[in-house]
């Protein structure tokens, strides 16, 4: 097989670029090692910044999205038997965000790329990522019990943290930064509907609370729990109990419970991988970095990288210059460590560490304080909720 | 001796508070260990916010400091070769600083104080407080090789962290917050004109350097440097060298060098003492609680500390309620924690700590690139570093 950009996973970063470069007609293959059940089911992020919404309707993928999609003004932050609502429209000029579940992207954008894309291969397991530096890479991949060969001359590995892609960066010209957290995200998905029409952030001594939300009927919640902790530790009416506890429910705001149909713990951890390009090889998403979830920003920067590249590609192939896809990488780490330091910022203020010391409990408590009190500090974290802006080296900033 | 109000301690918050209460007509008697000629030399902080500028002119304390001090408009990040100036004005409605050496306000105050306040006894040491609940608190204290006791209707601890007076609070009632740092601060005197007109401060991989001054022909500078440093450790010629390498000297800008009148190393702290009151016993400054330096808070939290007293006690006099006297530890502990938060926050956002990782460097990188490019973040800096607001329970902030 051949192609112009072969393109490892059908995550949201894959499925969108082979949509952006569908548009400009650019081609592409893209190979999923997965079965499309698997891709259309598997939960993760929730939240779409301002930008991501405005590229998805761009890419013609905001259909649905516009449509069954919650649009979110700002978030309720709790702490201290406080509550503190971040108004982002008022904070950064209109923007906001929506609530639509990444499963449902991808549904879009997988009905999309079979209706009138290239190649969209599921149960297509890249193996390896060859001549990286030549002229015409691989990816080396197995389909229907047989190896294949696709012959690119791009190849971009949007295959996740335990993809083949990033394996193909020789050691000698990659640098990794990295740090984990002693504590995880215990998630649960229940039917029933939100208790709060926005996202309530949660700091207690106890531990972090998160409620959110997929749709009007489904809740998606989490609680702070210690890394090593297993699902199955918690039961659902402990889960409820805890979460009632962390929320601060009281007279005026009750939790409703529903029935539980997904149960699941996260580890927290940041990484970066440096550079995201080699040779003819890019990275885009989680096959280059990760976030805490805290900050709602993995699927966001994942975003970004692959409207990046296909900026960068298209500038290729319209003027002959390399100098965009040249600046991928640099451009991407701009926007990537700015997501790292929110995500961990967002992270450390609102969970107690297990060794924190009673210093460090009133210093979360008067981030909090500042935060609401201090219109330039709450603007901060409105901006960086709402999100960064996506720019190209030499070009103004996306709408 | 009796008198209304007992202050231990001839640090700028014990001064200032004696001529706060002269004024007000209130009687003081003021107690301090060590002699005038020390009291005046020894060396501090230099950086008055805009909030203990106003309260120094209103104290009719602030002619010299108007004649002799620097106002400054803003400071200068250095990183990563990078140079990005705060305008304070800009960001804060007009705030600014002002470089005036805590050596100097002493000065100015024990003139003031000699001259038409209530007795100000040097080398008078204060032994202990006795009685804080009662209604006579006394001060057992030497002077002139004489034991004596100075009664009191309250008595304020001015006397720094190592002084006697939280040493009456009962450990039953006190909860102590704190945090050491792996770094301290090698300081210098040098006798030469600064080589900015604005202080610069710099973050390097190589550690924390900062270029200030104490006048127009005299500088003040800093580098960050393993905790267990003695003076001695560095070289006049090393000092300047490194001062070079992390201020990033180039053809445009040099560091002039001169000869060194002081050198010492600083510890760095972060420290609270709850509460702040015992019965008629109060603690101001120094005594109840300890900012590392970076954010230029000491000096500025303890003149905080002493105007809430001053007007508490007025209002009580006036009114004979003790409400803002009752609210005095908590209407201080507000504001204390937003400093030790931003004093925490300027000290890691700049210094390199010993076991950094790469990630950790990246994230200092991350920040203070967000502060350069996003007005939200640099606003709540300089409104950081400009000062809180003095706020009194039921009272407007003050100018």
């Amino acid at each position: 097989m051949r192609t112009t950009v072969g393109i490892i996973g059908a995550g949201p970063a894959g499925l969108l670029l082979a949509r952006l470069l569908h548009r400009a007609g650019i081609g592409s293959v893209v190979l999923e090692g997965r079965d499309r059940v698997y891709v259309e089911h598997r939960q993760r992020a929730g939240i779409l910044e301002q930008g991501t919404v405005d590229v998805l309707r761009a890419a013609g993928a905001g259909e649905r999205m516009d449509r069954e999609g919650l649009r979110h003004d700002g978030i309720e932050l709790r702490f201290g038997r406080r509550r503190h609502r971040v108004d982002f429209p008022a904070l950064t000029g209109g923007r906001s965000v929506m609530v639509y579940a990444q499963t449902e992207v991808c549904k879009d954008l997988i009905a999309l790329q079979l209706a009138d894309g290239g190649p969209l291969l599921f149960e297509a397991e890249a193996l390896a990522v060859e001549d990286a530096t030549g002229d015409r890479p691989r990816v080396r991949f197995r389909y229907q019990g047989c190896d294949d060969v696709l012959e690119c001359d791009y190849v971009v590995g949007c295959d996740g943290f335990r993809g083949v892609a990033r394996k193909a960066l020789p050691p000698a010209v990659s640098r990794v930064f990295e740090r984990s957290y002693p504590y995880a995200w215990l998630g649960i998905l229940a039917d029933v509907a939100p208790s709060s029409d926005e996202l309530v952030y949660a700091r207690h001594d106890r531990g972090f609370a998160l409620l959110s939300m997929r749709s009007p009927s489904v809740s998606r919640l989490y609680l702070q729990v210690p890394a090593e902790t297993r699902p199955e530790d918690w039961t659902d009416d402990a889960i409820w109990a805890e979460l009632e506890r962390r929320l601060e429910t009281d007279d005026a705001w009750a939790l409703e419970r529903g029935p539980l149909t997904q149960k699941s713990v996260t580890p927290m951890r940041s990484y970066v991988h440096e550079p995201m390009r080699h040779g003819r090889l890019f990275l885009a998403g989680d096959a280059a970095h990760i976030v805490p979830p805290t900050g709602a920003k993995g699927l966001n920067l994942a975003v970004g990288d692959v409207v990046t590249f296909a900026r960068a590609l298209t500038h290729a192939e319209e003027t002959g210059s390399p100098e965009l896809l040249d600046a991928y990488s640099a451009t991407c780490l701009r926007r990537i460590w700015q997501a790292e330091r929110f995500s961990y910022d967002m992270t450390t203020l609102l969970h107690p560490a297990p060794d924190a010391t009673a210093f460090d409990a009133r210093l979360q408590l008067a981030r909090l304080e500042r935060i609401a009190s201090s219109r330039a500090a709450e603007t901060d974290l409105a901006e960086a909720y709402t999100g960064f802006p996506l720019t190209v080296a030499g070009n103004k900033p996306s709408a």
